[in-house]
């Protein structure tokens, strides 16, 4: 084998790895969004996102900016839900990786403490936008949509591009 | 180092970037099943699995091929559920891989719309027989059994072989 | 490209791959505890630790050692639930790697049948000590914490130390 044909091997074989880690980079962080949620760590849940980065919530609004999404997870609904006992729970996502962006498609299932047991208090269609900074990825925007057999939480999950894209 | 010695080495590592390429590709083939499921994408979800595909669903009966997976997910039950507000979540899946052949298993959860929140309407075992087509994993079959108690869907989960087998 | 060159950059690609090969094995072990305990292969479930491997349960106590964790799990609590049919559904892990050594930090929600559906019986935060042990991932020492607003189990999902570390 010459040394130019193992260096091709090479970094085909470091491509394939790259891909990998790409997913495994947007999984974490995918699931690092609840913890940090359910903590209370508000700051630290916000700087998943880009500085400008967007965050709709179905029901609520659309959040624009780290400091827009810190304010919402430090105001009066997110704090009473964890304090009262909550777990936002997301599934194993569905990822499309192009490059240094990428989507990702997850279901959120919020549980609330209530009586004795715990209550499945939203379930959600989440699509979230990647991107990758360097060696870190980031969400440059979330929608989350809530499914309650709206047309627009199922196209959503489905991957589908919304009307306002 | 020998080229033949570099190439070997290569070819090994290789490999083993092949295994971890063909977890991937299982996980999002499950992953992929209640997005398309929920947004009434019912020729996309039966394409999930190979063309005599077989989908085995607790309470229900058994479905082969995929104009039967097509047509049980475009039948009033389900059509009904996905209207009215439902997310077919999926658990991480336990992956066994073996050649161009794998299992997996799964929890699957369905919640439902009710009231002021969701129910947990279906919580099953699912063990996924998985087959490498080409580059492409498909779904030969997929046991679904209700976790009510049932020896079955317990003896399903834990990867035993079901007495039919 | 020299030999030395080459064996290097191999070398470097072969850390990249056990480092994911490290994350499937742990994603693995983790997915495993429910399938084992759902099923009643007690012993199976208290494998998954090291051999004096802790689980500490929220509500209910600390277990010390592989037969401590295995009897637990035939007790009558455990038996109860899991012949009334339940599900114990990880969520999933947020991993981090140091080596031989790594934490995960899930939720774990029970499901268990309730009237004509499935009640979430418990939802937890959960901290996972893992060791590798030759070729192999093992629990050294599970915190789970049932998420009903205790301070201790938001610090726990948080990936924060708990006082007692």
């Amino acid at each position: 084998m010459q040394g130019r044909e193992a260096l091709t091997r090479s970094e085909a074989l470091a491509a394939r790895i790259a891909a990998l880690e790409d997913r495994e980079a947007i999984r974490g962080l995918i699931a690092n969004y609840g913890p940090l949620a359910d903590a209370g760590n508000c700051a630290g849940a916000a700087a998943l996102w880009v500085e400008d980065g967007i965050y709709e919530v179905g029901g609520f609004g659309v959040y624009r900016g780290r400091a827009a999404i810190q304010a919402l997870l430090e105001g009066e609904n997110h704090q009473a839900l964890i304090n009262g006992g909550a777990a936002h729970v997301l599934s194993p996502p569905v990822i499309d990786l192009n490059g240094d962006l990428a989507t990702a498609r997850t279901y959120s299932v919020v549980f609330r403490k209530s009586g004795d047991g715990w209550q499945a208090h939203r379930v959600s269609a989440n699509m979230w936008h990647l991107v990758r900074i360097g060696a870190e990825w980031k969400v440059a925007c979330r929608v989350n949509s809530l499914l309650d057999g709206s047309a627009d939480a199922r196209a959503l999950i489905a991957g589908q591009p919304l009307p306002s894209d």
